[in-house]
C-alpha cells in the first residue's frame, strides 16, 4: 500500500463530490476523489452533457458539460488527488492503530488499490455507473476484442469499420466523432425516433445524405463473429425479422448506464430504502463517515445540485471539525480570504 | 389594501431570497420579494459588489455584482413581484377568514404598504440595512434638504456643489459618477488611506490632478447651515482641529450600513441569539413561516451562499407542499422541464 493517508476521501465525482473537494481545499484538508466513471461530472457528464440546467444558483441556464467544467476547475485548484475509472469494492476500519486514543482511520478499497483516509464522504449519487450491455447472446466473449463499452479516443478506430448501437446522445456523438476517422460508421437503433438532441440527429442525417455514414432504424445486433477480433456482425430487422451479415471491426454499444451502490450497502450504515441516513451535519451512523447529495437521506430532503453542493460543504466542514475539534466549523467568507489575493488582482 | 395575495412572500433580496424567488417560479407559486435596500443582491450589492467570491458552485471565481446579475435574471424570469426600498414593520396572522378550516394567511406590513401572503420566507440575512448616519450633532434636520443617504440618480445633482463623505467604494464611485454632472465635487475622509478599490482611488486622484474634484483626508463634517436647503458646511481638520466653512448644496455621507432584524424579533418565532431557529425543512416555530440563509439557525449551520441557496430551495418546496399537501415536495430535474423547451432551442 503505497498511497498516503488523506484527511478526506470522497466517493463520487459528480457535482456534489466536486464541490466537496473544493470545500476540502478551502479548509486546507488533503482530499482524494474517486469515481467509477472515466471522467469527472457524474450523471451530468455521463447521461446529459448537452442538456441545459436551470436550477444552479447564479446560472439562468448552463449546459451540463459547462457546469462540470467550472466545477472541476474550482474543485481541483488545491491539488486534490483524482482516481477515475475505479470502482469501490470494500471498506475497513482501522481502530486507533497506536493505542493512543486516536480516532483511527479507514482503508477504502477499489478495484485498483487501497486508500487510507481519516474520513469518508459518500457522494455516490445513485451508485457506480456501468454501461448497459448489448442484449445479444454470447457477445460478451468479444469484449476487448472489438466490442467496446467505454471508449475515450476516436483515433483508436482509424481505418476501422465501426458499428455504433443506440439512439441517444452518446451514440450520435460517437458517430459524429468517428466520421472522417474510421473507415466506415453505421449507427443502428431498434426503434424509430431518437432520444438524442435534435441538432445532433440533423447533423448525422446530413452526413448520411453525403454518403459518409449510415443510420438504420428497427435494427439490432443478433450475433458477432470473427477470429482473434470481430470481423462480422449479424444484424436483424426488428420488423421483418430478416438477418443480414455485414463486415465490422468494432462494435460500440451506447445504451446508457445502470447504477448500483454495490458494497456501500454492506458497510453497516443506517439506510432508508437505497439512501444513507444522515443527521443535520451529514454524519452517517458510523463516526467519520459522511454522506451528501442524492445518496443522503434526511427529513425534507430535495435531490438537487444546489442542495447536494450545500450538503457537501456541510459534510466537509464538519469532517474537518471532527478531525480537529479546535478548528472552527464555519469556513468564513471566501471574499475575505488572503489565499485568493493574487487571483483578485489577476 | 389593493395588493393581491401571493403564495409566498420572501423578506430579503440577497442571494438566498433571489434563489427562493427562482424556486417559487419553478413550482408555479406566486411570489413577492421585499427588501429594504434600493437594489437586488443584499450584502453582495451593498457591501462588496467589486469583490470576488470563490465558493459558489460552478464559479471558480465571480465578482459579487456579476453573481447578483445572474441570480436576479434567474429569479425574476417567472414574474416575481419586487418591492425594493421597503422596510418590514409588522406582521399579522389572519386565521381561517371564512371559517372553512383553511390555513389562513398573513398580512405583512412595510413602511410602504400591507401585503397579504399565504406563507412567508424570512431570508433577511443580518437584517434590514440602514445607512450609517453622519456623526455630527444636529445634522439630521437637513435630511431631505440636501443631506442624502440614499441616492439613485447622479442627474439630481446637476449644477450643484456636492460634498461626499467616506473612504470606501461607494464614496469613490459617487465622486466618479458626479464629476462632470455636478458643478463641483469634494470628497472628505476622516483618516488617511482608503478602503475603496485601488483602481477607483487612482481614477479619482487623476481627476483631482485635472482640477475636476478635490479629495481631503483628516477631514470631517462639523456642522451644516443654510436656509430652506443646505448652503454651507463647516469642515474640521482632525489633526489641526482647524475649521473651514465652504459652500455646498448637497452632502452625501457614504459611511456604510448597519443592520437590524427589527420587528422580526417580535413575531414570536423561536430564536437562538439573533437567528431564527428552523427544523430540517426550514420551518420556524410558526406554521407557514420559514427562514433561510444567514438568519436561519440549526445544528451544524454554515453561513454561506451555497447553503443559503439550498435552504431557500428547501423552504420554498416545503411551503408549496404546506399550501397544497397533494403537491410533491421534490421539484424534479430542471433539465427535464418542458417550460424551458423554447430556451433550450434558443
Amino acid at each position: 500500500m503505497s498511497d498516503s493517508i488523506t484527511d478526506i476521501t470522497i466517493i463520487g465525482a459528480g457535482p456534489t463530490g466536486l464541490f466537496g473537494a473544493f470545500c476540502a481545499g478551502m479548509r486546507g484538508a488533503s482530499c482524494r476523489l474517486i469515481d467509477s466513471l472515466p471522467e469527472l461530472g457524474g450523471q451530468l457528464a455521463a447521461l446529459y452533457p448537452e442538456k441545459f440546467i436551470f436550477d444552479v444558483a447564479g446560472f439562468p441556464r448552463i449546459l451540463a458539460k459547462d457546469l462540470v467544467k467550472g466545477m472541476a476547475e474550482q474543485a481541483l485548484q488545491f491539488g486534490c488527488e483524482v482516481r477515475l475509472g475505479e470502482t469501490v469494492t470494500g471498506l475497513q476500519k482501522v481502530e486507533d492503530p497506536e493505542g493512543k486514543g486516536a480516532i483511527g482511520h479507514f482503508l477504502l478499497e477499489t478495484d485498483h488499490g487501497v486508500y487510507p483516509t481519516r474520513t469518508l464522504i459518500i457522494a455516490a449519487g445513485i451508485g457506480a455507473f456501468e454501461a448497459r450491455k448489448l442484449p445479444a447472446e454470447g457477445v460478451e466473449v468479444w469484449e476487448g476484442r472489438g466490442l467496446e463499452y467505454t471508449v475515450r479516443d476516436p483515433a483508436a478506430f482509424a481505418g476501422k469499420r465501426v458499428l455504433v448501437v443506440g439512439g441517444g446522445d452518446s451514440a450520435f456523438d460517437w458517430v459524429a466523432n468517428l466520421v472522417g476517422v474510421a473507415d466506415w460508421v453505421t449507427l443502428i437503433h431498434r426503434r424509430e425516433g431518437f432520444r438524442a438532441h435534435l441538432a445532433t440527429v440533423r447533423q448525422i442525417e446530413r452526413l448520411q445524405r453525403q454518403g459518409k455514414c449510415e443510420v438504420r432504424t428497427f435494427c439490432e445486433v443478433k450475433a458477432i463473429a470473427g477470429g482473434e477480433r470481430i470481423e462480422r456482425v449479424t444484424l436483424t430487422n426488428t420488423k421483418t425479422k430478416e438477418d443480414e451479415v455485414l463486415p465490422f471491426d468494432a462494435v460500440l454499444p451506447q445504451l446508457g448506464f445502470h447504477s448500483d451502490l454495490g458494497p456501500i450497502k454492506h458497510w453497516g450504515l443506517d439506510t432508508e430504502k437505497a439512501d444513507i441516513k444522515v443527521d443535520q451535519v451529514m454524519a452517517t451512523s458510523v463516526p467519520g463517515i459522511y454522506a451528501a447529495g442524492d445518496v443522503a437521506a434526511y427529513e425534507g430532503k430535495l435531490k438537487l445540485i444546489a442542495t447536494g453542493a450545500a450538503e457537501a460543504c456541510t459534510a466537509v466542514n464538519h469532517a474537518v471539525h471532527y478531525l480537529d475539534p479546535k478548528k472552527k466549523m464555519n469556513p468564513g467568507h471566501s471574499s475575505d480570504l488572503k489565499i485568493f489575493a493574487n487571483q483578485q488582482l489577476g
